[in-house]
């Protein structure tokens, strides 16, 4: 019978080690111990806890070239370069590197993985140093704001005051607008691409079904599957599949695959994936639950749900951006259908209300939400002029070469 | 934990109610023995089956007042009146009935159950004469063309030769559009809404996630549940959550729903249904599962996945229609993304091209795909407009009192 492909050989030394990465990541990681809690929106302190970074190009003198990066959902720190776990090159090749719009020649750039993760930041697979067992849930939820708190904690720990420049894409572009709001005075430039500042009814509900899924799987065990030593594979790449789909538009699925059959010349009449946009789906779905904890999944898209910054200003978005400084340039794209244009617009409405300097480009691309992580020479172009303006405007020196 | 809720008591008595709904519906059956099998698409026959259906409104002397019905993927026969297995409404009461738009004072509705489907017309919950078993997957996949030669047959049991029209949304909009194809004599009008010639990439991949949703559930059993005692609820739950999204739009949801948190003042931090909207779906996955077979679910999304009107005919859809005097009126609406109104538009430029007699509404609505199956007052005076005037070609009598 066809279902989504388990391979069974070595699951539990993948879960192993999906376990050791969460704990002790190949990546540098600054541990925070007891004198360093890390306080929560949901009123408690976290602690100890760990955050884990990489970092690409060098940072000068002054410290006035850093660039934050924020990793989206499935993201993480490994921005650019071969992947530790998956062998496979980093999630944003397109925009970073040297000569990139995001010049590591010219920028130091730093990124951290997400608190909830499970790539070296504190997160349901952690260890729980109390109990010496992974806190599955017992780990508090957390928030978008948590996450920039962490971060903040790191640049502080990194000796970096003020960050040149805070970017991401989808809920990295959370992280940036929170950044913005909650330290306003460390933020010279804000780049959120694909974002919106709260998370949609329809949005709430596709993370739902994700959650659904990974809860109904048996293998879940309420969470504590690395103790028991299951893994709820199967809902978690149900999990992705639905997640997947949201991420692409319908006219690039058509593009891409339209109603195309996968190795073979007729239909089967039979459950297995004729069309070669099953095939592709289920493979997104395998491919994923090899890196990612499904825990994690749940904490990193209730943090989402729970994103509305203007929640602490009475729903005025434009308060939250008050007497900002911050330079912006916002990015969507036109077949973006998980934050559409007008959840941009709104917050450009919001930051010219508040008088703040703003730039906004809506790129026309069939390529769906994802586009920020593709090939898209328009986003370069805006990338590239924005930082390079926003560089003399710093007293950057000019890019080498 | 929070799951989807799975009241566990009569779980037994219940999938036997569905089982014994499958072979002995409450509604009336046309039961086809050995002497006329169905020739499936699949090249394989069918034989013996049944069809169940239920009619509305009386047959006129001359036999020209039929319209025939169409069900949606999670539909039924039972159009009005309490359904006898949940009690509730029929699912097009706003549509259909004394002095509506689909007037039974005036026209004799014949609705029947499609082939695959779980309330009395042969799927695979029923009982495979030669075993004595339910079908499982053991029953051929079918396909929508299928439904309609099931359908003419059924039609030809009760002596109609011709309809005065064929009718439905969505799902139901396809089996119009082959009935006019197929049987292009046998049509007089054909009122397709929210349908398409053919199921898009997007759609096919929705629907391989809510089939991965039930495959991925162990109670599934490769499909031998109703053998061995099981059900995979929360499989189909899960699928019918992720379907139930794309029946919406973004506007109805943040206007029905937002960032409205359910009977709390805060959220909980925890992975409950805090939003509104995630109490809604979750109850729409529950429900589903009190009436619907998880197997019947697989087969249905599978023939929609495989329509495609033009394939037959070199992929030209114009070529489909060529001759055709059916006169069509097609509706779409505004915000319905999963058949939206260029899938619609496309049907109506291959009706222009066959010279076929055919009226295009596109209705601006905010209720998505779902809109044909609620109080919307143009779509009745569509519907009203459309069939009057057609009864008048065809002679029929004027509306009573």
């Amino acid at each position: 019978m066809s279902v989504v492909r388990v391979d069974l050989e070595g699951v539990a030394s993948r879960a192993l080690a999906v376990r050791r990465e969460a704990d002790e990541p190949r990546s540098p990681v600054v541990r925070f111990g007891p004198d360093k809690p890390l306080k929560l929106d949901a009123r408690v302190e976290l602690s100890p806890f760990q955050v884990a970074y990489q970092t690409y190009g060098t940072l000068n003198a002054d410290k006035s070239n850093a660039i934050l990066i924020c990793h989206a959902l499935s993201g993480d720190q490994y921005v650019i370069g071969e992947h530790p776990a998956t062998g496979k090159p980093g999630w944003w090749e397109t925009m970073v590197g040297p000569g990139k719009p995001i010049d590591t020649d010219r920028y130091f750039v730093i990124c951290p993985n997400v608190l909830g993760g499970c790539m070296g930041t504190t997160g349901p697979a952690s260890r729980n140093p109390a109990t010496g067992e992974p806190y599955g849930l017992s780990l508090p939820v957390i928030t978008i704001r948590d996450t920039v708190r962490a971060q903040a904690m790191l640049l502080d720990q990194l000796g970096i005051e003020t960050l040149f420049c805070v970017t991401g894409g989808s809920m990295g572009a959370m992280q940036a607008l929170q950044w913005a709001v909650s330290y306003p005075e460390r933020v010279f430039a804000a780049l959120p691409l694909a974002g919106a500042a709260r998370h949609s009814a329809q949005n709430i509900a596709f993370h739902e079904v994700g959650r659904q899924a990974i809860m109904a799987d048996p293998d879940w065990r309420d969470g504590r599957y690395l103790l028991e030593g299951t893994n709820p594979r199967r809902g978690l790449a149900v999990a992705r599949m639905a997640a997947h789909i949201t991420y692409l538009s319908d006219a690039a699925l058509h593009r891409k695959f339209g109603r195309k059959l996968q190795d073979r010349e007729t239909w089967t009449f039979g459950f297995d994936a004729d069309f070669q946009v099953e095939s592709y789906l289920r493979h997104q779905g395998s491919m994923f639950v090899e890196r990612f904890d499904a825990n994690s999944y749940l904490y990193i898209t209730r943090a989402m749900d729970y994103f509305d910054l203007a929640a602490d200003y009475d729903g005025v978005l434009a308060h939250a951006f008050k007497g900002a400084k911050t330079r912006f340039c916002l990015v969507s794209f036109t077949s973006d259908w998980l934050f559409p244009t007008s959840d941009a617009r709104a917050i450009v409405h919001a930051l010219n209300a508040a008088a703040a300097p703003v730039s906004f480009a809506e790129i026309e691309t069939d390529k769906g939400h994802d586009a920020f992580l593709l090939e898209e020479p328009e986003l370069f172009a805006i990338v590239n002029g924005f930082l390079d303006g926003a560089a003399r405007a710093r007293g950057l020196s000019a890019a080498k070469g």
